[in-house]
């Protein structure tokens, strides 16, 4: 999974996003590893099309987004960015479009009806660590490191730090965001970035296996659940209730629920429909 | 406090919660350990009554939240949910009806002027551990475990998610909710959703020692900070801070804090007089 | 550091707030120890006015906010406070005054240009606590402590738990508040109330070796991410992403960026406009 890049790998014959499905589960993998699999505008593309084509595929129940190389992602692609200072505006209309696809795909991963659990081995940094917290679940190897370095190249990581402030608390994110400085796995498991921390090597095969036990479960109710979960986030309590009450009634009427519970009570395993 | 549970809990003489009083404290137990203590009808409206009462009783000062049996509670009550299909409805409006009476009952637990703190000795599941995320403090012993396992069932825990979601970081509470894994004790409260672990068979005793600690504090300022805590929350920081400051001016003028800067700037211990 | 304070430490000779500036970085050092830094009208007044001048003083990049004696700050100075209740009014409008000024003096470390390290040796409790929380990072030694024991003297820790809320989780703040316990460096690191526990002695030193690391960074970048965190941390996550982007925008037409990222390309150490 980590071998090293074979040379070209930006030709037809290698595409920058794989995606292969089995069991439910469908694998995006970040094949970019000589870049760093950066999220240039092409990557960007390639992400926000195959998320999209994942989120009306009933046959995916769960998302796993791992990456080729030694890097998870390293955010931003700078050379590019830096090319198109020489624009008439000096870059401002591109830098525009590339922060907004970027924000975007970002939030795709959170309205994604799938989860989406990332499976780091290496280095996230900078969007790169965002698109980690972006995701519902993430599974790190020991050799996973995380950073959000960009107050150390003059571009404080404003946008990351949209998805990591929502994952862990102020003073770790701010400690992040201000020094720059890597963190251990281990360290991003006990601020809350990751879920797990597994051996080197492990860490696709372990989202995998997560993957598979939440694609065994109904997909319209995941879906459901998933969604109201980041709705209610943003409301006071007494709306909240509301809101997941409505949910509940909403869940208690689907066929799903009534196959559940009652292969709960008569202790069988659930047929889902969905 | 575990002993097997026996026949015929539910008749006259053995109410569904009990309630016993001593040095302020207010200790509820849920008392239908043969329904793994469910949240039925009948017992969120005990629960409400109770509370209720609670809340009007100056007497009590702090709120103690245990189970008899080996489960804390199992969430809601499945085969009376189950049993109302056959409505006209489907069942539709009696859902709504208990979805509400739940959600009442939780917001009821974080409204009450006085804390409430959890005691929980054994498993916590769905609505049970919303219980748990809903109290203000809480005490589990090892032998506890947690979930919100409805995705299991094809109910995804919507009602629980919006009392979890508030406890613990999006990760943890996401982890939780699309598994419906069952956590430890120790990882409850390495998550924030538990204040301590206690040794097996403990866990009522310390709440309650812990309880009459808050309960030896003024009742009045207890209450006023319960209060503002959780209305503060929602606010941003300026709105926070100047209601907040409203707050500790209305503080300053009540005869306890008089009292009781009184009694710290003599060193001696202060009498309250609510 | 923690020499015992001399006697008449109020005169005109030893100032109750000490600034140091030193390679970017500012340290305000608490020092009135043997009214154990309480927070004062007098410390309040100098507080802000040192705050103020900072945020205005571009030669300034970082901030350490030290204290001299064994009490890192006890928070506000309730022989003052109590002074008052023979105004007309009971104290009334001298309280809102105060409760108003404190809470204006946490708000402008929140909004200071320059991040703030809290450098913490001793016992910071109540508004003492309150300024740890409020500060963007914070430096704790083995032997500190930290607690808002506000409700062992009817007075409970509203304004305070403005900031300590907005660090630490639910059941963690609340456990706090309302049992008025002292918690130990360990534990506040644990719950995430600060970023480091270091020897004792070394917090100073640690935290000014954290202030130099973000000094050699761009000011004018660090001062546009600190002020873009706390905004975007109040809105939800659609608008928070449309205003991370714009931001993103901006940083990219910065000078500092422009060299940085150049730097970086061409593998040099930047040299910052700002």
């Amino acid at each position: 999974m980590n071998a090293p890049a074979p040379a070209l790998r930006e030709t037809s014959a290698a595409p920058i996003l794989l995606r292969v499905d089995a069991g439910g589960v469908a694998t995006l993998t970040l094949n970019r590893p000589e870049a760093r699999n950066a999220l240039s505008e092409a990557m960007l593309r390639a992400l926000g099309e195959a998320l999209g084509a994942i989120g009306a595929d009933r046959g995916v129940r769960a998302v796993v987004l791992a990456a080729n190389g030694p890097a998870f992602s390293a955010g931003h692609d700078l050379k590019e960015l830096t090319a198109r200072r020489t624009d008439a505006d000096g870059g401002r209309a591109y830098f525009k479009q590339v922060m907004e696809a970027c924000s975007a795909v970002m939030q795709m991963i959170v309205r994604l009806p799938q989860p989406v659990i990332a499976a780091v081995e290496g280095v996230a940094t900078a969007a790169g660590c965002q698109l980690v917290a972006s995701c519902d679940l993430a599974v790190a190897s020991e050799s996973a490191r995380f950073a959000t370095p960009g107050v150390n190249i003059g571009l404080f990581c404003s946008t990351p730090m949209v998805a990591l402030s929502r994952n862990v608390s102020r003073k770790h994110a701010m400690e992040m965001l201000l020094t720059g400085d890597m963190i251990s796995a281990e360290e991003a498991w006990r601020i809350g970035l990751v879920n797990r921390v597994v051996a080197p090597g492990r860490a696709r095969e372990e989202a995998t296996a997560l993957a598979a036990k939440i694609a065994a479960k109904s997909g319209a109710v995941v879906k459901l659940g998933k969604e109201a979960f980041y709705r209610q986030l943003e409301m006071d309590l007494a709306q909240a209730y509301a809101y997941a009450a409505e949910i509940m009634v909403e869940n208690m009427m689907a066929q799903d629920a009534e196959e559940g519970i009652c292969a709960f009570i008569e202790k069988r395993t659930p047929r889902w429909k969905d």
